[in-house]
């Protein structure tokens, strides 16, 4: 049995792509209820004007309102000098940075080349050490790009070699618009795997296509141990609006644990969390595994 | 490039877990659909009882008034002699059996024995290749039952075997109640390849927990070249009501050809099928892929 790390990101790449914006109070009920859980990475929010992304408004209130706790790792996105120094203000330890594989993407997703990123987390990354903070970098397109196409695996593991390089300590690659097949998931994790240790990588999978747990899987055989997923299956896709979102957390909890892996989330508390938050977003609760499970409850 | 068969269960597994029954002339839109979107191998009903499985009334009506055209194997499942003479009076040369890996499971289904179904089978295929019809075996409960829980690979092997050796020209192992993770499927297989050719086994997965793809990517990977879905994932699960149903062809086909198979399908009208079938039964369709495709359509 060994132990594989679930970072759960639904309170931040799960609701920026829900339509309902959820209140400070709302969030704090999701998060206190995934550490309920006992998930033990939780991404909170993102430190980014709410006039770009509404959905995560009062992101460093939600922070700050969290009961600390030794074993919970709170983790805040923070695109920008301004926002390392938001979440510093508030004591996080443990901070995101986000690029991508693909120029195109950068261009779109956040106004700048990849090189231009590059040199602006340079200066973020510095500021963290200093203040003792952990950063986790995201390179979106790990196969696919919603502008490029298919991306070569050696860009994607030179962007995270980069990355590593500029002191990130660990670098998440996002299947961002879920069209990749687990063969072509392999593709890139070997180019990756050849320039960083697997330690330090992990999957982030979205189930646009329905494809995401076959991608765990085959990750899980090159090695991976480490990966993203939200509550529910919360968020989407901006490039096909009423898709699916990320891998579910209860769902990848079902395949962890089905292989023998173990997660140490309560999964009975986790569903609890999951129908809660569909309600509130009134939405059809994205993880099969809950469905599947309340069905049986229901029907006996 | 190789070829992957593909079994269209969709109008007989899908709709008999459906609670809406369909009339023979939506029983035919569909069948005829799924036709034109050059599905090879399609089961078309089951001769049964309709006072035991109301949704499959008709089966054989349907059957005689489908085109019949050289290139398209339609299939009846034919659970006794009785059954099977129905199948005969129609022109149909492909039938279909099924049993179980656990006779707790057949005692529910079938109300009898493993071993008392394989003597039934034996005159069943007697008639049936007398007549030079093709018979396709089915095995529920390949990696869990439903009341025994985990099923040994060599249960499952010798259940398997033992139909191939009664004159089976096909075994279709079902994952039945969809709890399986990819790693049990492949002890599975594992144990069927030492008794039996590749080319004579075929994959039945439910997409129950989530785990269908992965479990179709961990068969591929075992070298398994036939698989049974239904169109828009149709179906669920008779022991969680409300679970979601087969594998949806549609994903099916995604990840296939995404690994550089083909399925020979055409899956613009292969979607139009999922869609129409979908807001028949007044569901919410089953197929990621085909929610992906469309939301894409609607957003740009």
């Amino acid at each position: 049995m060994t132990n594989v790390k679930i970072v759960e990101v639904g309170a931040r790449d799960g609701l920026q792509n829900e339509k309902t914006p959820l209140s400070v109070d709302d969030k704090l009920a999701l998060i206190t209820g995934l550490m309920a859980a006992n998930l033990v990475y939780i991404e909170v929010g993102s430190c980014v004007s709410p006039k770009w992304v509404p959905q995560m408004a009062g992101s460093t209130k939600v922070f700050s309102k969290l009961p600390k706790q030794s074993k919970t790792q709170l983790s805040l996105l923070t695109p920008n000098l301004r926002g390392l120094q938001d979440a510093l203000a508030v004591g996080c330890k443990d901070v995101a940075v986000f690029t991508a594989a693909t120029d195109s993407f950068t261009q779109h997703n956040i106004n700048c080349t990849i090189d231009e990123s590059l040199a602006r987390f340079a200066d973020i990354i510095a500021l963290a050490k200093d203040h003792d903070v952990r950063v986790r970098g995201y390179v979106s397109c790990m196969v696919d790009c919603p502008y490029e196409g298919a991306v070569s695996p050696s860009q994607v593991a030179h962007v995270a070699r980069r990355l590593y390089d500029l002191g990130c300590d660990e670098i998440s690659l996002g299947e961002t618009i879920g069209t990749a097949t687990p063969n072509r998931v392999k593709l890139a994790w070997q180019a990756c795997l050849d320039e960083l240790d697997k330690h330090v990588l992990a999957g982030h999978f979205h189930n646009t296509y329905g494809m995401a747990i076959a991608n765990v899987y085959a990750s899980l055989e090159q090695g991976i141990r480490i990966f993203d997923s939200s509550v529910s299956g919360l968020g989407g896709c901006p490039y096909a609006k009423g898709a699916s979102g990320n891998v579910a957390t209860e769902d990848l909890h079902y395949l962890l644990t089905g292989m023998g892996f173990q997660t140490g989330i309560d999964i009975d508390q986790l569903m609890k969390v999951s129908q809660m938050i569909s309600k509130k977003l009134n939405r059809d609760n994205g993880s099969l595994f809950t469905k599947a499970r309340l069905a049986q409850c229901t029907s006996a």
